[in-house]
């Protein structure tokens, strides 16, 4: 049995509520990240506290409402962790004269990182100078608690997949200077509103194989990464296997995938978010993330 | 105002029940570590959901049971994530002919890695082969979130202080060729029981200035690491400070503050852990943890 809905959002709603509901969708491929208050999105309200329940206890209630603003579908308190990936594109890694590594490399980011679509990613005070960056990144939510899974029945475990900014700071994370030659790949990328997702989590089968799917990311609306998920080195089921290797990955984990060439510090001469910056991920199927950028 | 006790234990008592409670030491330097059911260890049943409540919700009850077998004071469930520093003891760094770094290293463990005092570590097939790693720390535990915290304030966040085994799995950790040449800080480390935290937690103002703290780890009744608290570089006021800039460090989470020389992987020859060793990581005022070591 699958999961009560189809496409998750969470919303204010017009009455002041914050709810989570199905999107009634104005037409078949409309992208819900372009939602606006004028838009007058309607939502059947969902009911139920477990999100990925397949037992008829969480539903898609038959009370409509209309969203105000969209939020991201996840908050912090969904998430048990961010479950990250390094150096996934294929691509990205030859250009970067790069050896595919034997396996993934892997970080985690806390859950109080998760921002809502359309919240300011807030760049702190010792990340300011010239290195805060974006990487577009297809996520995977788990719906059931995984641990040593086989490869073959991998996907079975994910219940939806959404959009994701996996933003980073370049210089705590690579100056060889600052913490005794390791680069920092947990701090760098842990702050607050540092994983922005959204705009709405999609039901696995909607998706199908996401390695069809399509990335974009945008920033200030010129095009700075484009690549199919099929570039994936190490593929969605693939990291699912491996990364539940005598850990438990708990329901409601985010797996961010990777992201692929064409970040702010590849650009010539690189291109650092600053305030007033709006970053867009796109990934075909899920619609479009938009953050906006602030300094603390 | 305070948590409501002085030291937290939790403990499966003998009518079967999972209970936390305040022990009452059967002697003033007693080391809950050493409990068997033989001790008959008297406690007073610790009731309310916030373990760290200041406001008199959470009490200290007269309902004295006896401990049967004695767990580790926080499941995973109570702990958000756990914070971790590498690199920190001074000794330690020189020893290793590296240069003191202007920031802490810094990487996370999940919550799932928390297990009991007295539980096993439990090493997954993918890090059997000659890797597996202790390494003794003292973690402080957050009492209420901290955000931007200056240094001077930093104590105040933490309500108490444990001990902790940072288990690592050097190959994956150190390997070049693993993951594209990238020191693996977080999978390496992240695996279900990697993380024992115990046998109590103390609260601060009982442990009073951390620094005069020593610590030990034995494996097997061997003593390998023995250092004090104050040769750490970046002190637990710093590090509160540091981990707090543009982050939520949530209530209850587990700052690890790194570990002193000695780890197996530094002995002539290394001596890795496997199945049947012992491993006690003894702090003063604190009390041992120990846990055994078996293979998946």
């Amino acid at each position: 049995m699958s999961v009560a809905w189809e496409r998750l959002i969470r919303f204010e709603a017009e009455d002041g509520r914050i709810l989570r509901g199905e999107p009634i969708l104005p037409s078949p491929d409309f992208d819900l990240g372009t939602t606006t208050e004028a838009t007058k999105l309607q939502a059947k309200v969902i009911r139920g506290d477990d999100l990925y329940d397949t037992t008829g206890r969480t539903t898609v209630t038959d009370e409509t409402v209309t969203v105000k603003t969209l939020l991201g579908p996840l908050a912090a308190a969904d998430v048990p962790i961010l479950r990250c990936v390094g150096l996934n594109y294929a691509k990205h890694i030859r250009e970067a004269g790069r050896k595919p590594p034997p396996f993934p490399f892997i970080f985690f980011k806390p859950s109080t990182c998760v921002a809502d679509h359309g919240a300011a990613i807030v760049v702190p005070r010792i990340a300011q100078d010239d290195q805060a960056d974006y990487e577009g990144e297809l996520c995977l939510v788990l719906g059931r608690d995984a641990k040593d899974v086989a490869r073959d029945d991998a996907l079975a475990y994910v219940a939806a997949y959404t959009a994701g900014n996996d933003v980073s700071s370049r210089k705590l994370q690579r100056d060889p200077a600052l913490a005794g030659g390791v680069p920092q790949w947990g701090f760098s990328k842990g702050f607050d509103t540092f994983a922005p997702l959204g705009p709405c989590l999609v039901r696995a089968d909607l998706v199908g194989d996401p390695k069809a799917l399509q990335l974009s990311t945008l920033v200030n609306g010129e095009r700075r990464q484009h690549e199919s998920v099929n570039d994936l080195l190490f593929d969605c089921a693939y990291l699912i296997s491996h990364l539940s290797s005598g850990t438990t990955l708990q329901a409601g984990s985010v797996i961010m995938t990777g992201t692929p060439g064409g970040v702010g510090s590849g650009q010539s001469p690189p291109q650092w978010l600053k305030p007033g910056d709006t970053v867009e991920v796109k990934i075909s199927k899920i619609g479009t993330l938009r953050n906006g950028v602030e300094y603390a």
